[in-house]
């Protein structure tokens, strides 16, 4: 079962900036964070921040990450210390008449909590999810994970009840005054679309010539 | 004049895990930065970690972020707070024949360090930098900044001296026995490349029709 949320109002998840931008409504929230591939987790390392980038899934009202048990990211998560989950999609670059509006076109999820790691049963659960999340179909047709493997690996949940969204879109604000100004009017302005794509399966030298892309492959795609 | 750096082995910078991802060369660190759009910030605000993405540019041996005077973000950038600055290029989702070896090409630069204001001229300078990485041949051709302008919006430099880099490519990397087993050698394995990709620019209403997209925007390709 799915839990909605609402983005909450404490210090970090309220924002006082750009109100325009801001989405509360945790459809817009989960429709992000099912859209990405990679999140941005900050840890800190005793005063020192660090950002490093992990794949995951969503889960109901859950984020799953996964990572070696070895790193420093994952030792500290597991230690209790608060994270920042960060999920940006870049969707254009907005060129507006004057230098100052111009700006990005993205959806940005920005959580915040401290994670609960998975064990036995659901971790397994856990790396199927992130697995069926980033390449869907591939859980059940790949060499599932060893004993020694899954000791090697930490699985991390972090609840969504602290979070913001942020969302910007469509043309350039220009002020007025660029609208009609002898120099304004004349200048070329919208929207450059970026878009992550995938391309054609490369298979690697072991695979048979003639083995043909699997079919849950061939439904991949992005934004 | 580039000074060239290399990268740094304290205990933020020395990569202990996956020794053969890691690169220390400042042209390799230089190009994934090159080719960047947005660089996910941490920064600590009291003992919880807050990453944001922002545009960015490098510039030398320097990286440059702008954003509002007003945010969190950079009043606390500017108030001397570690940073943490990561810019992650993501290449292709690797599939290898256990999922515990599938994982994603990538390339990543890590960099620390305290931020340091630009004003004046050199902030000019620097907006001018980031927006020409951006937004290349833009600066010419959009109304520049007011002085109010100018004063809402912060432009900060971080030196390029502690930074590690991650380069993940190449097929999957499989274990002899995945590849020899019956399960194994049946496998489709590979790699599905990812690209971040320019779409076709689209004008605002304002734009009176028949005006060309300028000839500098053309140009532009990512990745």
């Amino acid at each position: 079962m799915i839990r909605e949320t609402k983005a909450t109002a404490d210090s970090f998840t309220q924002v006082k900036r750009l109100p325009d931008k801001v989405r509360t409504d945790a459809t817009t929230m989960f429709s992000i964070l099912d859209a990405g591939i990679v999140a941005h987790v900050g840890v800190v390392d005793g005063n020192q921040p660090i950002v490093v980038p992990v794949g995951y899934a969503r889960d109901g009202n859950r984020l799953l990450i996964h990572g070696s048990s070895a790193s420093r990211l994952f030792k500290l998560l597991d230690s209790g210390a608060p994270a920042s989950v960060t999920v940006t999609l870049l969707d254009g670059l907005v060129l507006a008449r004057s230098l100052f509006e111009s700006s990005m076109n993205y959806r940005c999820v920005m959580a915040f909590g401290i994670t609960h790691r998975l064990e036995g049963d659901d971790e397994i659960e856990g790396l199927r999810i992130i697995t069926e999340h980033l390449m869907p179909g591939r859980w059940n047709h790949a060499r599932q994970p060893t004993s020694q493997e899954l000791k090697a690996t930490m699985t991390l949940e972090l609840k969504l009840d602290r979070w913001s969204v942020k969302v910007s879109e469509g043309p350039p604000d220009d002020l007025d005054q660029d609208l009609t100004s002898t120099e304004g009017s004349s200048l070329w302005a919208g929207v450059v679309p970026i878009t992550e794509q995938l391309g054609i399966p490369i298979p690697d030298q072991y695979v048979p010539s003639g083995t043909p892309v699997p079919d849950y492959l061939k439904t991949w795609g992005r934004n």
